[in-house]
């Protein structure tokens, strides 16, 4: 891998996934438009975008153009996006910076953020049923829906956000971390690969298990990345508020194995996503540097 | 109509939504439990099931078995219960009591409420992608689907109930608070029907227009009674608290028209309703019987 290549790789999906998500979000002119600025505001114009990333580079890996995917990229980042929103409230994890910018309750205001959170996990689904482009016909559509259902709900993302709030303050062991991750945001990181999986019908179960453990891994390489930035990286580069996660006494992998031994687990992860790629040629490279970019990430 | 056909239809829909959805809700043993519980307890035992009956009384028009559009109908009625946990949170209308009981963020707290009803609206998706007994092939399940997370978006339910926020304090005139409703509550009444008509692609449009029409009528007399409501019924009847929206200065029907024109609008539309069946023998009686019950409905 060169930086090169994944600096660019990165840069056209980060394109790629504002464009197709400035078209399927609904316009600001359109009432109600405060609804409207919220939904675009917070998921417009920021954000790592791993999940649409990891969709696109999976569509490359079995052999779809990246914008065939559009649809799925789309859906995964603003279930992404309406978790974030849900996720700062004053309830919740109650966050003033996002991305480095005010939370969406904070620049609107709570009600406005709850509706905008609800609103864009509806229009995810919209865009699936809808977006035109999506290969592999009505029943792997029906089945990538599934998929999002899943991943977002109470056995997957939502669940993980109430297993991390009831942690709060009490001490969990490894596997409960684990667990928490594995729901929280490993779900959704794994959705975004296999509901581009779906879109190949024709993809043998061996390739898709494979592909499903990459995501795997690198779900749990990138939160483990997370907890250990929380500690390192200033505020500024971190774009929310550094050293969060310490102060309000959470459990994290530096907290539960020690900061050299969390280095060691993700760069392991990583590792293993990379060897269960083995069968793929260059096509599965931008997989490869996605991984290599989660293992070397300092924001 | 009789009083008793209506009530046996109406308790045999209660019943019928009850068991499905016990069993299409995440069991209370499944972890997160505490998620699960709140999902149950918002749902379960109580309401009204407007939403519900209003899709068995269409399959029953359209010639199918009120069993196979269980689906749709916990589909429905989790939307909708999604939507009161969120409506009643402090941020938003910050009620205590509903249907009696207090509402989700106090019986259990305001993180577990938001998670909740989040978790409740992805259930709904992943409910009407699985349910086994929908009839109407892949193309008509995504059309549902398709419909289903319309009503409940920016541009349905969510945007419906932004609006309300938006009006409140401020003097709007009949038609901003038609526009209202026809969002917040009309929306997801009429997607319980349109849904069921997708479930019979062979259907024809007049007869599938006529019954949008139908609902469309009636999504709006329901809510001109629930505001006749708010002034007429006590607390104890309502399940809810009385006299809410004049205390918060909310536009009502009763307030903007006067109380007899309200009555006499709602009766109106139940009318209108009504013509809208002509074409259907005794098979459309249990939509007459809904129209009937929300002409008079006192709670």
């Amino acid at each position: 891998m060169t930086d090169h290549s994944l600096r660019s790789f990165l840069d056209a999906c980060a394109q790629r996934i504002e464009t197709a998500l400035e078209r399927c979000l609904p316009s600001e002119r359109v009432p109600p438009a405060r609804l409207h600025q919220a939904m675009r505001y917070a998921v417009l114009d920021g954000g790592k975008r791993v999940r649409p990333t990891l969709a696109y580079a999976t569509a490359t890996a079995i052999g779809l153009a990246p914008e065939q995917v559009n649809g799925i990229a789309c859906a995964v980042e603003m279930i992404h996006g309406y978790s974030l929103i849900h996720d700062d409230l004053p309830a919740m994890d109650n966050d003033d910076l996002r991305r480095g910018r005010p939370t969406c309750h904070k620049a609107f205001d709570e009600a406005t953020a709850i509706l905008a959170g609800d609103a864009l996990m509806t229009q995810a689904f919209l865009v699936l049923c809808r977006d035109e482009g999506l290969p592999g016909g009505p029943q792997a559509r029906l089945a990538m829906l599934d998929d999002l259902a899943w991943a977002s709900g109470s056995r997957g993302m939502a669940g993980g956000q109430m297993m991390d709030l009831e942690a709060e303050g009490r001490e969990i062991d490894l596997t409960s971390l684990e667990n928490i991750h594995i729901h929280k945001t490993g779900a959704l990181i794994r959705a975004s690969v296999r509901m581009v999986c779906r879109a190949r019908p024709d993809l043998s179960p061996d390739r898709a298990e494979r592909l499903d453990h990459y995501a795997k891994c690198l779900g749990l390489a990138f939160q483990i990345r997370d907890d250990i930035l929380d500690i390192e990286a200033p505020t500024a580069i971190l774009g929310k508020t550094h050293g969060k996660d310490l102060a309000q006494d959470k459990a994290t992998y530096p907290a539960l194995m020690g900061l050299e031994a969390a280095r060691q687990a993700a760069a392991d992860l990583v590792n293993e996503a990379l060897d269960s790629l083995t069968p793929w040629d260059g096509k599965a490279d931008p997989l490869r540097w996605i991984a290599g970019y989660i293992a070397q990430r300092n924001h």
